[in-house]
């Protein structure tokens, strides 16, 4: 019988299932359980991750939740919205606990949830969902059975903007997140939209007005607020595989200085292992965030009222297979940052 | 005797030369008759510039506005500021009609140059010198001897809010450019921090607040607004070579619809050669507009008043020798768009 | 009644039809008179080529043969093999000149095409289809009706090879081509392996011992040497969009140095317009010759008998579409290099 | 007093710099005592590598072996050629263990080194020092004191053929190792040949029959093979960051098949904890191996005595930094993979 946390990853062969993989084989508490992929069962891991030969022999599976109850403790869902939110129901029935990857149980609002996404298929599960962002809501993730990670742009993008509106500093109104993202975010799948010729070299935005993260980010900032709180959100794709940038427009009720913005950053990010908030007037980079759990802010004032946050995570990690992590570290009572000390390796 | 116009390229070795060389070679109107370079002087252009090795075997010069002023009728000022200035100056004595690429001559006003330059070296020439603008000031231009092209954020920018601006239907306050660069608008230049390894595979922004394509911006507008203009304008590095998005945050005096914008656009633009307007809610790629003289815009309504118009052109072309040769063909009567008939290649 | 040269491109929404248009749309003796596509007909060909926006508002159609001979002079084929070869036949027999830019008609021997393609559907044009490498067979490819284009990699590597095996220069074992490629080259669609996300940041080989550019090759280079000639080929992928760069290794029957290389490929490629033999050891840069019809190649002896030479190519141009626009112009007795005066943007 | 293994890096602000402290800040048995650097002594090294902020607050320092010495146990030197030798020859004096990551100490020949580099400043320590390859010398290096780090082409190559060239199962004649290298191999430094704007989008070779990795390689592969070998190199810069693939050609004795090198080769490394021999006729990626200290390779043969082995590092881990601490760990009786377990972070 183990010692270790048996653990089952939903959707292994997507690109947060691969960094899941990636992260957890050098996690010290725990051993992978069982992968799923409903393309490639039958196959090992290692053929369609080729980067983790050597050290990941486990064979694919279809994804049967009774057969993982069996085998595993923990399960992470990497799967399509609606199809996690059946499998999360099943899992927790059967006594794991869960991290969702997907959007399910984000929206704490049924109506705006349906309004976004589609019919809910487990929305039993909703009001016991709590929503993984550690810098907001850790106590509550040290004792859920259920866990919504966050989405990769509203994790940047909360982060730039929670010490703002916690203290009061800034206006509720004309807030705008101008986010550029790497193509990692599009997931792993056959697409011409996402086809190397069509990528490089370029930039657009896309979602204008529309992009489904709007509500999440919405909903965090509200909380964070005490207050309903609406945002212009507006995702940009840029030719590089990781990161995204987050750069946010605030106005301040009076007229902070970098200074100012900086010592209340520190202070609201205090002891937080993941959240770097750089130097003063220092822009982060997305490449030093990169294959890392970090995410850097730096917050500039023009001193006349205008704010700018600007705030660079790894999508993929901090922005989705990471922060999995990092909840399940809280959930298990293990230190928060195991398995998660890596940099990003640069160049 | 030649009948075609002898051209001078002044700093035909940085990257807005190479695009002016490029494009002059195949212009039926001109011919290059000295380039210039302070370091590579001696050399062929062809030995530096490979690309045009078999159709470009000028050999460089020092610059020398006396000599120069034997041998050429026009020239284009690719220098740096201050220097570009004395040049134009000398140049325009010995009886030279100048396109300066330069910001020495796109601020009307002193004392704002002098803040955001340096000391300036032919003030007198200020009030002579046109804002190279086809879309604004197109007649000024077709009688100028002097014209200063503008910067490639401005241009991006202005494109995009002119038409808002013009037909006074935005705000004038809250005004926001978050625009994104190619690297090649660093220019060519042994510099770490543009160096392949620090760029590649991340983004950044730089300036924030302290930009000094900003008054130029703020002065077009304003022209355009007829009323003082302000704006946030945050450029950000991004790993690709050519291109930039501005991606411009406006709010609508009444809830304008992308259809509404989209016709008042159609409008403003209407026989412009070198602006398109995309289909309503289209956004833009800078992959549609490289190597190409062509902005192409597209202003989407979030229908309660929020506007949101993107613009994406190639920084070198539109953004600097493009638009310089457009002003030429303007200021020698030329079809306006003589030489800059060629498409983005893409992929 | 038009007196231009109506043209069909028959494929127009895939990058080598991509790139018809973008050259065809400026060469000053045609017109596009058709534009086929199966899956976006109905559409308009600035709809799926956004970068030809007002200028070329043709509406794409199913392809069409006897429909098209009724509009069209003249054809592109940039068709998947097999249904090129039928089109040409129908084409061909209304009367069309035909220019396929697919592999059908390249290899003279029936029984090696269908070995390594499929079965032939047109075979018995087969004879009469002119391979069409200007610098080795230019007399024949102006009397052609019908002329196989090159490909991509066989042109890079027969250019480089060309002049020492015509020459007697070196053994005729042992050679070796190890080319390298940008993604363009492998088309326009869905595909999970040339996802952005797959192909940035690496590089990888393919089709070791196996390409089926293998046979073109070798067929071209028999016929320079005069001999049957075999050659090792080795593609590989590489993260940048447009360009081939192959390193073909050969061993001299003496010990040529660089001198002798460089003046042994000048006079081969004398008044060539589009093969650039650089200044002795200087390595080509694919980026220099992106965009535009030239082959820049590189001759470089050890003086041991080593013999490298580097040649470079922009795969759609003159690995793909300038070479077929080059074909027509000597098809119809225009001047070789209209339409195709262009140069590489750099950078 | 600390029982951890105290560790000077000097050289710390260049590429390898920057991985060795990436690595080594967790690597469980060690910690980092002293970093050096000539340009950016005084400053703090997480404000040169923002990656390792706050988990590497050290002060960075000015080169002086003997302060080094009394604060560390064990000396990793990322320096240029000569100065490397040395500070290493005042280091071992002084009763440290070295392992050198410049060229200093790899060729045995002073000849051959003094022909290649320069002046050598350290002759008396050529005999003692150890070629840090573990898969050919790792009983060797467990005894050094100084272990010479391999270069990064020359540690792809060598893994590529050693296993032919020990077991003679080819032709001493014609190798040639045709190799393609990411940008990060160049160094930390503004240079204009490798900004952002020259390399991207680009292929170039370099270095043609001259690269002074040559002689390195072929010390090696002599050794492995007991005879004296010759090769040809050709090294190419490729527009990515980390990564090289090795394309190496020989001839077998006889038409050995995929599956007897396959065979072959999986003898040859078995156990290696580094070296992963793919799958037959899988092609390996660069991104598979990117940021880990795995070389994966991938041997290939015609059955007709040509045989192609396809080798893939990433340029700064096994190609250099991680290479190194795998030494240390052997010099150190730690365990081999200590401190590099790590994956390529998959995309």
């Amino acid at each position: 019988m183990s010692e270790k946390l048996r653990i089952a990853v939903c959707g292994a062969t997507g690109y947060t299932g691969f960094e899941l993989v990636r992260l957890l084989l050098n996690h010290p508490k725990v051993e992978l359980a069982a992968l799923t992929s409903q393309q490639s069962a039958g196959k090992k891991m290692s053929e369609v991750l080729r980067s983790v030969a050597g050290r990941c022999e486990i064979v694919l599976e279809k994804l049967d939740p009774k057969a993982l109850a069996k085998k595993a403790d923990f399960a992470f869902l990497a799967l399509p919205h609606g199809e996690a939110a059946e499998t999360a129901a099943a899992l927790l029935e059967a006594g794991l606990k869960v991290v969702d990857l997907s959007a399910d149980f984000r929206i704490h609002d049924l109506a705006v949830y349906e309004k976004t996404y589609e019919h809910h298929k487990a929305p039993n599960y909703l009001k016991e969902a709590v929503y993984g962002l550690p810098e907001l809501h850790r106590e509550k993730i040290k004792k859920a059975r259920l866990v919504a990670n966050p989405g990769c742009y509203p994790t940047a993008t909360i982060l730039a903007l929670a010490p703002l509106l916690k203290n009061g500093a800034v206006s509720h109104d004309g807030l705008i997140a101008d986010a550029k993202s790497g193509v990692s975010g599009a997931g792993r799948k056959a697409d011409l939209a996402f086809s190397f010729s069509e990528v490089e070299n370029g930039i657009k935005a896309y979602g204008v007005f529309t992009h489904r993260h709007t509500p999440e980010i919405e909903q965090e900032l509200s909380g964070a607020a005490g207050a309903p709180i609406k945002i212009t959100f507006t995702p940009h794709l840029i030719p590089m595989n990781r990161g995204i940038l987050s750069t946010v427009y605030a106005r301040a009720k009076n007229g902070l200085s970098t200074a100012d913005l900086s010592a209340l950053y520190r202070r609201f990010y205090e002891g937080e292992p993941f959240v770097r908030v750089l130097p003063e007037g220092v822009p982060p980079r997305t490449q030093d965030v990169a294959g890392s759990n970090y995410c850097d802010v730096s917050p500039i004032g023009a001193g006349d009222g205008r704010v700018i946050c600007l705030s660079a995570i790894d999508n993929l990690v901090k922005g989705a297979s990471g922060q999995a992590m990092q909840n399940m570290n809280l959930m298990m009572g293990y230190p928060e940052t195991a398995g998660l000390e890596g940099f990003a390796a640069v160049p």
